[in-house]
């Protein structure tokens, strides 16, 4: 032999960034399970299986709810490509890099997009909504992310979407950092189309895009005078293969599909509720935490899945970040955009969301930046 | 617990159909690492290894050379949107599904497309080619499929790419069923764009798609007046992402990049042009025997991966795919398009083009069909 490959064998880390989040070893168990054809009965089953965990995840009965072939981003682009025709009017609620990216992929599909814009680390307002709504009446869909990561902001939807459905539009929702960690109803919520992530409060390697969408969305699919612009997702192929019709269109990343399963079925053991109220207890001892140690969060309406704070005057962004990793093998994410160099992003997605993540990750920082009382702070808020 | 999921305990196959094939354990176990983060430095180092090993697999130096974070139709997706502007005249060659999956798309783009077409089976003429340039000056790109997965023919590429080139066009090649597999030299045939699947002779599960661009389709790219279509398949982002600059685009299937790169390792340890042999002398074999028992190829040219069959008169085409399916745990696959009901694919790609399966699918159709000679027929080729 005259090539042999060096042992493959990564780092185990500690994922406490915005994604991805510790995986299980029951769910890589399952993602290294044989390979099935993506046509043969017992995988079909399984894709059945994943469809109705997902849409008891997404708390919805909508019969298109699916996983994309392909990560999040996938997903966002899979909603906008199907729903947006050439020259249709939109609006895309724009407070950091996900609403950006949305706004832009609108674009790409030829919609004139009017952006409703915050300050990043803010929430849209309704009353902003409302206003745009009022001066562009042929808004057809309205676009706003839940939980945009890139900031740590919560974004309330109640009102919002009953603004969008009496001006006749839909809602389309980023969920990706929020769905399986932070409250989320679809059908409660009147959510027309959302789009998630595999590797944020799912905890399974990232690679798949659970998406839904409404009767209604799937109406405006159908009513389309023109084809998808994308082949790869366009959901009027996409839904006879996840459907009973089983029509081959390509084929699913089998093993990626494995691991949801088996992500979907601990999130469903654990039940939704408990789950959520586990990763609120969390973030409120990690926040304890960190304001003891005299940090500050950015948004005022955090989520509880991630924790985007303020890195204290004279202190080194980078260099913290790379003594966690190699001094405690623990990831956190960097600030993004205006944030470039100013923030820290700390992630307590589903399997990463415990009383240990939370206690370590206080313990590496207290060590690193030498000051104390964070551990002591979350741990009072535990007991 | 109010809610406990069933064990998950997806069948073992075997697998002889048109992909996936047979996935090594080593692959698996690789796919099953530990999950890192998609810019720690360690998974970085992977990316590169993976580009610097697809380099070797393709046989090309071509700097854009990367995996798609989808499945093979995103490979060919992600070529199509960055090369074709709306309005520019493409040439696509038809002879099977996947020749009309590349028209679709490439319309789907906004391109005038040109049909070269040949019957389901056949490979498309050089001369029919040198007919349609001829016939329209303003091509900017040729489009043909090196292995039609729906009919098992080899297109032979020499010739054509001289004809293209000369015509001052690009040449895009589908390898999805060839790559790692059949004899593939991108830049002696000067392949202009290339793109392929996982789960082929690969043997790595499906959710990855490889595919490389030469300088001249990079210069294309760079020249275009609009943006392209697809954020999630954009290569002026992507190439930022996979190049030196690291610059954050979209989370890639992490652990689906660890399973590639052991692929690849393994593809590179037996050595290509070992593979190439070893997937032609099975599928002698394994044509030997299943003509001696009476069966016919569809395609003149066959490919060495996949061997498309006719099915006889009066046998239960179905019926015999799920014996082998339930009796054997064999997966062999059906016809498409004009071929279904009337034909089997059996594939011999990658870990699964063995002796060992090539004596035991003919054993099993032996068995089924009430035949014999085959297995004798194709040992003697061993021998």
């Amino acid at each position: 032999m005259s090539f042999l490959a060096p042992r493959f064998a990564p780092p185990e880390r500690i994922l406490m960034g915005p994604g991805p989040s510790d995986v299980p070893r029951r769910v890589l168990n399952a993602l290294a399970a044989p390979t099935l054809g993506h046509l043969d009965p017992a995988y079909l089953a399984i894709m059945d299986e994943v469809r109705d965990f997902l849409r008891q995840v997404f708390k919805t009965k909508n019969e298109l709810t699916m996983a994309v072939s392909g990560t999040g981003s996938a997903g966002m682009e899979a909603t906008l490509v199907n729903l947006i025709e050439p020259g249709d009017e939109v609006i895309v609620c724009v407070n950091g890099v996900f609403g950006g990216r949305m706004k832009d992929t609108a674009e790409r599909c030829g919609a004139k997009v009017h952006a409703v814009e915050a300050p990043w680390g803010e929430i849209i307002e309704p009353s902003a909504i409302a206003a745009a709504l009022d001066q562009h009446k042929n808004v057809k869909l309205v676009g706003i992310v839940h939980a945009e990561t890139s900031t740590g902001a919560h974004q309330p939807l109640e009102e919002i979407s009953k603004l969008v459905h009496n001006a006749g539009a839909l809602l389309l929702v980023d969920a990706v950092t929020s769905l399986g960690g932070v409250p989320l109803d679809l059908d409660a919520l009147q959510i027309d189309a959302c789009y998630s992530g595999t590797q944020k409060c799912l905890s399974c390697p990232p690679g798949l895009a659970p998406v839904s969408f409404s009767s209604a969305a799937v109406d405006r699919i159908s009513a389309r005078k023109t084809k998808v612009q994308s082949w790869y997702l366009d959901m009027s192929m996409l839904k006879s293969y996840w459907g009973q019709e089983r029509v081959y269109h390509h084929t699913a990343p089998i093993n990626m599909t494995y691991a949801l399963r088996e992500a979907l079925a601990i999130v469903l053991e654990e039940g939704l509720e408990n789950r959520w109220a586990r990763h609120t207890k969390n973030h409120l001892a990690l926040r304890a935490g960190l304001e003891a140690l005299g940090l500050k969060y950015i948004p005022k309406h955090s989520l509880a899945s991630l924790n985007a704070i303020h890195v204290p005057e004279g202190v080194d962004e980078a260099g913290v970040r790379k003594r966690l990793l190699t001094e405690f093998d623990i990831e956190i994410g960097a600030g993004l955009g205006p944030f470039k160099g100013k923030a820290w992003r700390i992630g307590l997605m589903g399997a990463s969301s415990t009383k240990k993540h939370v206690l370590l990750v206080l313990a590496a920082l207290e060590s690193i930046l030498g000051v104390s009382g964070g551990t002591t702070a979350a741990t009072a808020v535990y007991a």
